[in-house]
């Protein structure tokens, strides 16, 4: 399924192995990406964007396998907050992820795919092969790196670990680690991935239909973290589905029921199962002060960019408190950070959808 | 396994089919039951305490199944807020259960278990049933009802469905209305058990071992809502379970992990998932106002107890607006109510923990 759509995008492979927070090493990355507006000749326009958990490459293109435009369509474009009139813009796919960069459902070295042979990776290592891709196409430093949410996780990785690479770095809606409540929700969806018995340890590529069932309701669930209770109750509130009363029944009596189903159903269409287990252990291991000693300011401490945080007031994923921890972190090191929080309806999905605030922030802090 | 309990433990047949909300009726409704204290001789003493969507009769008595003491223990006995030495305490296993009282996992009027043609039921329905009980034991006016979350909804039903059969109204942590993110979650926790095939359409009664998978992974999800993210960061944060290092794999690495697997398996052996169906259904079903006419204050307009509403500052199941909006009801019909907003880091579940200040409430109400 995904690794078809990899031959008609960009993509590299990475020459030398991919070393890992592990201690392992990944042989033969590819890297799938698109890219937007022209490299000027310093090469020294280029903005680089990272993709939320099941996000991809598909920033401002439409998706190839469900037709819809591009993920951030509206934030990315000419004339738009991230302006491809004047800046080049790079997304790449994940390693780990299922639209063409390497990842579980890859082929490994000896020609059947990872599966759940395939290293449990960080968020470190998708930056880590970012940079890799960056070097690659010669850019030394970047305008900015920007991204929301998982996004924003490989933003502020990539600030602490590659110091000197970026002139900005805009994290929305985003966090240094994964709280308890973090990974107990992602630890439900896996657990409903793997309950399912379709998914057969993993190996069920070109085995049957995979744990679909499993995968909608990880889906399901995580899908109401994304939203906030006063934008469902806003959306759908109690409202019945294409019926005028109850049915005393178990079919999908409320519009709520009706769109969580869908939600569900429709991601299985474009998203392994596996890169899923993958791509949320590795949000779950995040821990940017851990990774510097304990302590998150140290984390920057050798940065030279400029920072900026936003959160959105009904976030209650990754709720303001978490932007102002890495403020507080910066400020600590004196760097230069403007934070914002924003008041937008749609709870974590706010930094997708239609909040003009957003824009200003983003084209004023680009610009 | 649910049904060979009901022997031992009080119960009584109703002699009249139930009528539904469904329209359906049900016919040789058995309520399992525990009492406590003695009933007075003009039987004035009595209160009745509802539970909550996975308790049982077992307030305050050990658990058959798993050993443990009552669910309110610290609540309900000899000299505690509900005194058990001035009251008579009844606690009836809801209709829909699976610890006694008529439910999926019953026989039918054909013999076979009822599975999935056990009819829908209701919060109202949970609560007539209540009162044939209460009629059968000659119990007419009781000096209260109590309940904590689904028990408060079952208070609130109570109160508006069968005015002057209570002189008090205790409602604990709960809402008179399941909202767009109640339901969404259900909706979660209903799909994650009808995906597992062993569930078999509902018919896994003697064969098989039933959707022990999907009825676990159910309760992972719901078991996040009944606790706040301050609580959990506390009690688990990112600590690792009994390692020193992440293990680069997909064990249960992080405590949280752990502990939401053990409490989603340990659910399995004590509960049906039929009837978690059911049960949840109820609950999503309740719209107190929608039953009387659309507005909730009627719903209260020929009740003549007084009220109280306690909720918790960290519970965002049900968080303090969903108590105040009922506080406003009562107001708008000059109904007598105390509300209190208690502080406790528990979330949801405060109300089962140790909230000495709820004990307070509850005691200084009850006398």
């Amino acid at each position: 399924m995904a690794s078809a759509v990899a031959l008609d995008a960009k993509s590299i492979v990475l020459d030398a192995p991919l070393p890992l927070d592990s201690g392992q090493e990944l042989p033969g990355v590819r890297l799938a990406y698109e890219s937007y507006g022209e490299l000027n000749a310093d090469k020294s326009n280029a903005i680089l964007v990272f993709h939320a958990l099941t996000g991809d490459q598909y920033v401002a293109s439409s998706h190839p396998i469900t037709g819809k435009p591009g993920w951030w369509d509206r934030m990315v474009g000419p004339g738009k907050p991230i302006d491809t009139a004047r800046y080049h813009v790079i997304c790449a796919n994940v390693v780990g992820g299922c639209m063409g960069s390497t990842g579980p459902a890859s082929a490994g070295p000896d020609g059947a795919p990872y599966a759940m042979r395939f290293p449990v990776i960080t968020i470190r290592d998708m930056v880590r092969a970012q940079v890799a891709l960056l070097d690659a196409l010669g850019i030394g430093r970047l305008h900015a790196v920007v991204g929301g949410s998982m996004g924003g996780m490989q933003a502020l990785s990539f600030a602490a670990n590659f110091p000197g690479r970026a002139d900005r770095v805009l994290a929305i809606a985003t966090t240094a680690r994964h709280s308890a409540q973090n990974i107990a929700f992602h630890e439900v969806g896996r657990q409903a991935v793997m309950a399912d018995p379709e998914w057969q340890g993993g190996d069920y590529y070109g085995k049957g239909k995979g744990p679909e069932k499993g995968l909608s309701v990880a889906r399901m669930a995580a899908h109401i973290t994304y939203l906030s209770e006063e934008g469902l109750t806003e959306k759908f509130g109690r409202r019945l589905q294409d019926r005028e009363a109850k049915s005393f029944g178990f079919d999908a009596d409320f519009q709520v029921e009706s769109y969580l189903r869908y939600q569900g159903i429709a991601f299985t269409d474009r998203f392994d199962a596996n890169a899923y287990l993958y791509i949320t252990r590795a949000m779950d291991y995040l821990d940017l002060a851990e990774e510097h000693g304990g302590r998150l300011a140290d984390a920057f401490a050798r940065s030279d960019a400029r920072f900026c945080l936003v959160s959105f007031d009904t976030d209650w994923l990754y709720p303001t408190a978490e932007s102002r921890h890495v403020v507080h972190a910066l400020n600590a090191v004196a760097a230069p950070v403007s934070f914002v929080e924003l008041s937008a309806p749609y709870g974590h999905d706010s930094f997708l959808l239609n909040v003009p605030a957003l824009d200003r922030v983003v084209k004023g802090f680009i610009e």
